[in-house]
This record gives structure tokens, sequence and C-alpha cells, in this order.
């Protein structure tokens, strides 16, 4: 309890430009349809599409201390992820500490908590993913612990790790994979360029993936 | 298990506008205050109101594959309504199946599962309706049904049933009412002319609708 | 059972105005990080900041009459905050009741429970915190209570209590309190100022706040 | 609007039995899985187990006028199933009503609201599967209706229709489809003695069920 | 912030005792139907029905320190509530505070967060009604108040009132009102006998009460 | 996707009967207030306090199929723990899988999902924490994975770690750490006796843990 990994290793800038290209939807089918945070983790506002490589944060519930810590410990093109160490909705985090980590070149936030200031946040375009909006203060007595594992919204993400968030939500992509993901995800996207051509012409999915034979195999009937 | 009703009746273009131009909860009230979806359906961008002919899907928990068989089926200015057969989150419908959708006349949907690509359409214009927003993938193992009766979200869906959506929410109409209830909520909004210019000049609900008197009788004291 | 109380206090309006510019997460920390209503209160329209009286209702679940009533205690100014006895989400208020509400001068409502006709309140820029967007109508049967303390979304709410409400959420200050809260709220929000330049030029809070000896007697270890 | 339909029909009450005997998860399965109402429907206590026709009650949120007109309308060996209007928990029976209703042979309570007295209802063994246990009092005000269809969490319910419920939740039958539903869910106990026989020797479901086969072609590797 | 009121007024022994076996749906009539918690509020075990004074805490999340220092204060007959500062499910009790409580009479605990070693609990007979069962560990680093007005559960809580607590949940009964409201609440229990007895005996409370009349006004419909 | 890890490293059973005697309370506070599941995760049935290692399922929504290829893989003293790829709720377990778990050593089941036929568990013997009681089937048409890492409501679990489970809900262990675990868990127990015996005897924990000092340091006032 109580530790702060300063060095960790990070995607290159460039794969992780890739996958913001590519969104959350592609990025998790690219993946083998893992990586997804819990629905409930919602954007601020609409309209922002990040990736990012993940400064983890692991804090008391009401005690936003780490946020201080964790924001020296931010590089150009990384995003904080907090996870509080029980459920909590407080505003852990609001336009002071947004001024202070956009100045070190941060993304964004991914909070399983609450957010406040957010028509500041906006205005600012700094974009959040959290559980709720709320104007609760929080305390600055436990210590946690930043750049250490943690599971956010269901997710485990690895200090590193990147982070892609768009209006879908949020998804996680290990550090290791993101190179692969990345050429997976683009493939996709090319792929999906014809198909989308032929849907908007008329032909049906029935027929472009051949799907007849097995409905009827599968015993779907046509009355 | 597993039908497809290919002809189901529909009812008249002009009802359905005259539907759509009086919105949920006039509709709602029109017919006696029936009819509304939960809450918890919630449109995916702000100031789409429409209205349209249901076709119904029932679906597998994680499994979309009669969306596919559903888009077939769909005739100019329908829309599809989904529910799954037990509850369910996941991302059934997004950006490619909307784009076979909308090719096929579709004006949207309504679905009490989760829908992804939001950012892709809200910029198509496709409006959806939706218990979540959620990028997971799901398969396509399980037959299910189209054009049979659902409940979606609380409420009873019958394949050619008038779907009203706009900002407040989801209300259905049966087919078999949908003229009377029409000529119903026209009514209201006429009414409701007079009554606004009433208010907005200052005069009090009170005195409008007199309801003084039963108000003492009921026992409300001032003081 | 059934009062309605019609002369209460109120905080004079340049109080009230200086609170609404301060903002709710400030006013909230202002008095000691009390008074907020429970983050399910959400804006019905982004962008809206207002604080203003409070002219509390009681309601049934499921019965609007208290509203009517309400309205003519509005004065120049005012909101209005309504709490059912029980859990509810129906549509309690509409288009009809804002344009009278209007009339009178109420700026707009706190709802525990629904409220319908949302894009129409939007286009009048009437604002709505509610638990709920939802058209289910509601009768006139059962009377309540007009301007008597009130518990909504878990706050004390007294009649002439200052609300304050924006994007954050919503924050009730008690009129004795308010005068002391609005001076704290503008001494924070310019203290606020130094620390959002210095922040903004790259220094850190653990420096500006000296947080760096406590952390290390807390027990927090650099890896 | 504000209906009591005085004679509908039931099934046997041979045939109610036996669909006790089988339970909600068999009778669920024996009939294509379906009927179940929402997981959010509990006992009040555990360990009963029951069939029966059900007299339908449609009432507003927060009035329990209609139980009162429901239960002139029970038969022996009905049970009450009761929709409120708009989501609600408030406390629509309780032990002076379960003891009315007990007299005229009703077996017991589907309620998607509250329910309240339940240390007396356990004593006289009257079982009720509810939405939430709260004492919340309610008016008599407004009408509803009784023995119409409704829809009871998630469940289209018509009057008439069987009932069964026990620890595991509530599933309704179809009237019409009770006698096969019966025969089908008999034939499944059956064959599942023969089944459970082999598992607890010790044999594989994935051998019994021939599975292994199937497994490897859908890809699935061991390591 | 961080009182602690030593010397607090208490209803009589006597009375306390009396609403204790009215019950919770009782008392909550008796009142005026009000004074309810939320239906969240539920006992870790089934039986236990006592009536006790609010020994009230007020505590931040995740931070149990104050329950010591409220023990401090418990008098025999004295139960404690506890409310934390925001939403929180932390287990702030256990068997060790159980055991100090109990020790120096308390007769139980209302929390609107989470308890643990609910198998101890049980066996000790020390009876809690939470708003979860959970074992997540708190810190002891923040003060917060003991024996200041709380709101637990959406009820207003003043220390010194009585608490009423059952299978049915959690009831608030002011201090200063305790006495009328146990005469009340006694008529209501003796005039409940007689009508218990007619509806056992087969009377419909459509008769008793007088119902038929005013039903066919409100427009109800027999076919 | 779809893996079935056959040889899993286990704790020494030894271990696990040690940490099943401490409870889950004790051993979430001896391995530094980690490793709980979420608090929704609830016992089928009171009294039962367990410890095993986990057999780790990860199955598609509504696809028991899994459930089936995990049995083949428990031992002696194993207990399974399921979660679905995305919420659900189905029923994918009840008495014949029981059965067929219980006949190979298995002592129960962590699932965050539904379970059914808890009659029948309960009856067995087959302990089950589960995030819903529901007797929705499921279906065998997609494989999925055993005994790889898993996120079970909010916790990470690794094949082979040790699972803690009674009343109050359900702890991991992460098996390397077990037996360092189970020493400071008795450790915590011991420690315990004494202080409960001085609370019992009415010593207050403001003395036995000194906590008046530091309390009024921080600012607590007595009045």
């Amino acid at each position: 309890m109580g530790v702060v990994v300063q060095n960790i290793e990070r995607a290159s800038l460039d794969i992780i430009d890739r996958l913001a290209a590519c969104g959350v939807a592609t990025v998790h089918e690219a993946q083998g349809r893992k990586g997804l945070l819990a629905s409930y983790m919602r954007p601020i506002y609409s309209g922002a599409r990040i990736a990012a490589s993940a400064v983890t944060i692991s804090s008391p519930p009401g005690d936003n201390w780490m946020v201080h810590v964790a924001i020296e410990q931010l590089r150009e093109g990384d995003m904080m992820v907090l996870a509080p160490t029980s459920p909590c909705e407080d505003g852990y985090f609001g336009d002071l500490l947004a001024t202070s980590a956009q100045a070190r070149g941060c993304k964004g936030l991914i909070i399983e908590a609450g957010v406040r200031d957010v028509a500041d946040l906006t205005e600012m375009k700094f974009p959040v993913w959290s559980k709720a909006i709320f104007a609760q203060g929080t305390v600055k007595e436990t210590v946690g612990s930043v750049n250490v594992p943690i599971i956010c919204a269901g997710a485990l993400i690895n200090p590193g790790d990147v982070i892609v968030a768009d209006d879908d939500g949020v998804c996680v992509v290990k550090r290791e994979e993101a190179a692969e993901v990345a050429d997976k995800a683009e493939a996709r996207v090319a792929a999906e360029v014809a198909k989308r051509a032929r849907l908007a012409a008329g032909e049906l999915g029935l027929d472009i993936y051949d799907m007849r034979k097995r409905l009827a195999e599968k015993g779907l009937k046509y009355v």
C-alpha cells in the first residue's frame, strides 16, 4: 500500500494514434471482443475520441490525494485512470486538477467515481469518462498507489496499457498487444469500407455474409 | 421458436406522421395514459422526433443474428424494435447495420439492450433509443423471431404497432387504435394552444381548471 | 397534511446572484462540503447555471396537484423543489406548467421524480434537474403541502433556502447562512485564480500545497 | 380505465397442481424458455412453491383501492397479480388484506411493487413475491382495473393464466397452453431422474450429452 | 464539522417499548404516513422488532472513527444511526464494535452503508438494518459528528428521535411526537382486531369500508 | 478464445482450511484490505463458510456450455468461479450441474450471473454466491475458456487462487500469498480474542486504541 512506480513502459505514440483513429468498438472487436470497461463509464461531453497511455491510480473512497501524486508522473500523451478501492462517486477531480494535468500533457481522465466542474472541463476540452458527475469534495488523508495494476469498471488495467475512449465508452489494450491490435483494427476499418458501400446500395447482410442456409439449418421458419 | 412473419399490417403513413407531430407525451395522454416504455430507454442524441411501424425482433442475449433477418422485412417508414429474451446490454447494433437499415427506409431503432458507433449513428441521423451505449460485440449462433409480439422495456409491442419516440422517450400505439389516438392527440394539441396563452398571460391553473373548491374540500389549508 | 405556507422568508436577490456566479462545486465546498443533492439529479440540458429561493412541494406519488398550488406562491426569482412522498418517476411537470411558472418569474425546477416535454422546456430555456425523464401522466386527487421542509434527493430543504444548480448538479444553502456562504465562496473563487495560473504554468500541486513531506510520513514509497 | 371482468376462465386445478409440483425452472424450460418475470421479484420467505390462476390487478402508483375490488373476484385456488401503472414500491398489501384474501381461498400474491407486514404474512403462510418490502401506505382515490391483461415485471399476464412461483422466482403459463406445458414439464422431471443418477455417480455431462466433438469443432483447445 | 453532542434528550423507555410493540407499518400510518427510511435498508436477519432512541453518527465515506466516539455516548436502550456524508457501502461495523456497543446497552444499528461479520452479529442477536453487507475495511482519519441531525436513507433523524425497526424496514418518530404517536398506533392496533376478525370470516373490505358507491361514482364498471 | 488449462497449481488444503476458518472479513483485512468481490454477490442461503481453489470459467452471456467443460477439471476441494463476458443474470447453473460438480468434490460456486433450483441447492448443501437468482435457461453454442484469469464482480481471479466465502460475501487470496495471509489472518483472530473480552467488559475502543488525543488534534469538539 502506498507505492508510486515512476518509470513505466509505454506504447509508441504512433501506435496509440492509430488506435485512437479506429475507435472503441473497432478496437474491442479487433482484439477478440475484450477490454471494455462497464457501460456506466460515460463521457462528460460528446465527440471526444482519444487514445493514451494509462497512468493508473488506486485511491481510497473519498480521498483524492493520489491524483496530485499521479500528475507528477504524467508524460505528454498520457491519460489518468483512477479506480477507488471501494465503490464511490465523490468528485475526485475538477478544473484545477485538470489545469495541472493538461499543463503536463495529459489527454484526459478515466475515473470509476465522480467528477465535477464539468462545464469548465468541457470548455477546456479536457475529456473525462466517469461513473458519475458529482460535486462532493474529497479529503487528502490516506495514501494509495500510482502505476500499479488496477481493476477499473470491471477491466484490468496495467500502467502503460493503451486506453481508447470515445462516445461508445472505454476500452483497454494491453501494451504488449497494442501494435498487433492496431494492425487488426485498421484491417477491420478497411474491410468495412466495401461492406458499407454494398449495404448502402441495398444489399442485405443475409446475402453478403451468406447466412440464409445456416439460418434454415438452425430451424428459422418464414411464415 | 425461430419464426419470421413476413407480411404484417401497418397503419397508414398519414396517421403515423400525425402521431409523430404530436409527440410522445401527448400521444401517451391521448390514449389514456398507457403505452410508455420504461424511462431507461433514452435517445443517443437529442432532437429526434419520429413515428414508425414496428418491425419487432426477439433475440437471445448477446446474439444479433435476427437483426440481419429483420432488415429484409423492413419497408419504407418502418422502425425496428428489439427486446432480448433476457436482460442484456451488449451492443447489438452499429453503423454497418444502420447503413443497411437506412438503405431500406428504416427510420430508427428501439432496443432494450446496447448500441454502439453512436458518433456515426448521430452523424448519419439514424436515431436510436436504447437501454445502454455499449460496444460489446455479439455472436450469430441462435435464432430468434421477427414480427412476433414482444415485451420491450415493460410494454407489449405487436408487429405493425406505431412507435412514437422523441426526447421524452418511447410510446407504443396499437395499430388498430392509431387513427383514433391521432384524432385525440391532435385535439389535445389544439386545446393546449388556448391554455398555454392564458397561462403565459399569468392566469393560474388553479383558476383555469377551477380547483380551489375541491382542494378545500380535500382539506388543504393555507396558513 | 395538506398545508400551504404563504409567506416565507427569502434570501436577498443579490446574495442569490452571487451564489449562482460561484456555482455548485464551489458553494458546496464553501459551506463545509454539505448540501449536495444526490448525483442522480441531472439537468435536462447542459449549460444552465442558476440560483433561486426554494418554494418546496411535497406531493404524493403520481399526483401533481400541488404543483398548481405552488405556482401561485411563486415570486420573481423563485424556483420550485418537489419531492414525492415515496419514490416515483412519473412526469409531474411539462411545458404547460412551465409556461405558467415562467410567467410568474420562476427560474426552474428541481424534482426528485420525472419531467416531460423536455424538448419544449429546452427551447423555452426553463431548466429542470430531475431524477428521470418520463412522459407518464399524473392525477390530481390527493393534497400534499407547499412550503414545508422536505427531503429531496437526500438533502433537507426548507422553504426559502437558496438552491444552486448547474451541470454539476444541485446544492442547497440554508437561507440563514446564505450571506456567509456567498462570502466564503467568492473567497474561494478569488483564491483559485492564482492557483490556476501556477498550475497552468506547470507547477505541481505537490509543491504548491507542500504535500511531499506528509506523504512520506504516511508511508508513500517511490520505486 | 376502470373495468372489472367478473367471469374469467381458469385452468383446471389438477393441471395447476401438476405445474406447481414441477416448479418454476422446469416449467420455464418446458414451455420453451419463456414466461419468467424479472429476477427482482423475490419471495418474502423461503420455501413456498405454489401455482394458481391469476386474478390480475392494474393499479395506479400508490393507490391500492383495486386490491379490495379484486378480492371479491377471487375463487378458491386463485392468486392475485398486481402491476402498478408506473414504477412504484409502496406497500399496497399487508396482513389485513392477506386475511381477507386468505379467507376467500387465495393462495398468494405477485406484486411488482411493495408489501408490508411481512412478519405477519410469513406467520400466516401467505406467500408474496414482490419487488420491494416497504411499509409506505397507499391511498384509495383512483380506480384501476381487475382481470385485464397486464405487464408485470416484464411478462404479459392474462387473467386466468397459471402462475407458478417458488424460490427461483415467478413464471407465467398461458391458460390455453397449461395442459401441454404440464405434460412437457413432467416429462422433463422424469428425464432428469436418470440423468441425475448418472451425474451423481460421477459421469460427466460432456459424455452424457456427447459434447466433446462439437466443442472441438467450435475450436476449444485443451492445453 | 467534528462535534459530539453529549447530552441529548430521549423519549421515555415506556413510550419506546409501546412503539416497538406496534411495529413499523402501524407506527408509520399512525403518524400520518411519514418517517420511513428507504426500502433498501434491510435487516441482516429476520424476526427482530425493536425501538430505541437514536444516537446519530455522521461519518465520511470509508471512515468509521466516529463509531468509536459514538459508543461512549450510548445509554441503555439506545440505538446507533449512521449516515455517511456521501454514498458508501463499506463495512463500517462488525462483531468487535457490536460487542462494545452491546456491552453499553445498545439495542442495534441503522446504517446507510455496509456491515460485516453478519453471521456473528446474528448469533449475538445484535440486529442491524443496512444498505449493504460488505466486508470492506475502513480507516480512522477524518472526524465527523455524533448526535447532530442527519439524513439517513432519505429521512431526517434528530438525536433522541425514536427509531422503530422490524422486518418491514425502519421508521423514525420525532421525540416530541412519540407519546402521541404511540397512542395513535395502539388505537390502530386495537381497531384492527375487529376488522381482522370480520375479514377472516369472509366479509369484504368493499362492504366493511363501504366502498361500492364511491367506486361507481369514480366510474368503475363491472363486465 | 476457447482454451482449457488442464493443470493448474493449487494452494495446500491445509492452508485453504485455515483461511476458511478465519472467514471473509478477517482474510480481507489480513491481506491489506483487498480482494473483495462486489457486495451484490450474495449467498443463496445463510450459514455457509467455505474456502476452495478456484477453477475459473469465462462464458458468453446466456451460454453455460463451459460449465460442463469446467466440471471435468475439478478436483476434490475446488470451487468454480464464473464470470460472463458481458453482464448477464441468466440461470447458468442448477441442481443437475450441482449434482455433477458435487460428485467430483466441488465445494460450491461463485457466479457473477444467475443461478436456479436454489431450493434444491440449499437442500443439497451446495452453496452458491451469485449476482441473481433467476431461472432463465441458457444455450450451448459458443465456447469460452476454463482456468484463465478472469475479472469476477470487480476482482481479478487467477485459476488456483483461494476463494473464501461466507455470509459477508466473497474474497480472493492469491495462491502465492495464501500461506502468508493465513498466518496474518490467524494472528488477527488471536488478537481479537483479548480485545473482544475487554470490549465486552465495557472498556471503550477510544481508550483501548488510545484515540482521544488524536481526535482532539483533528479538531473534534465535545459540547
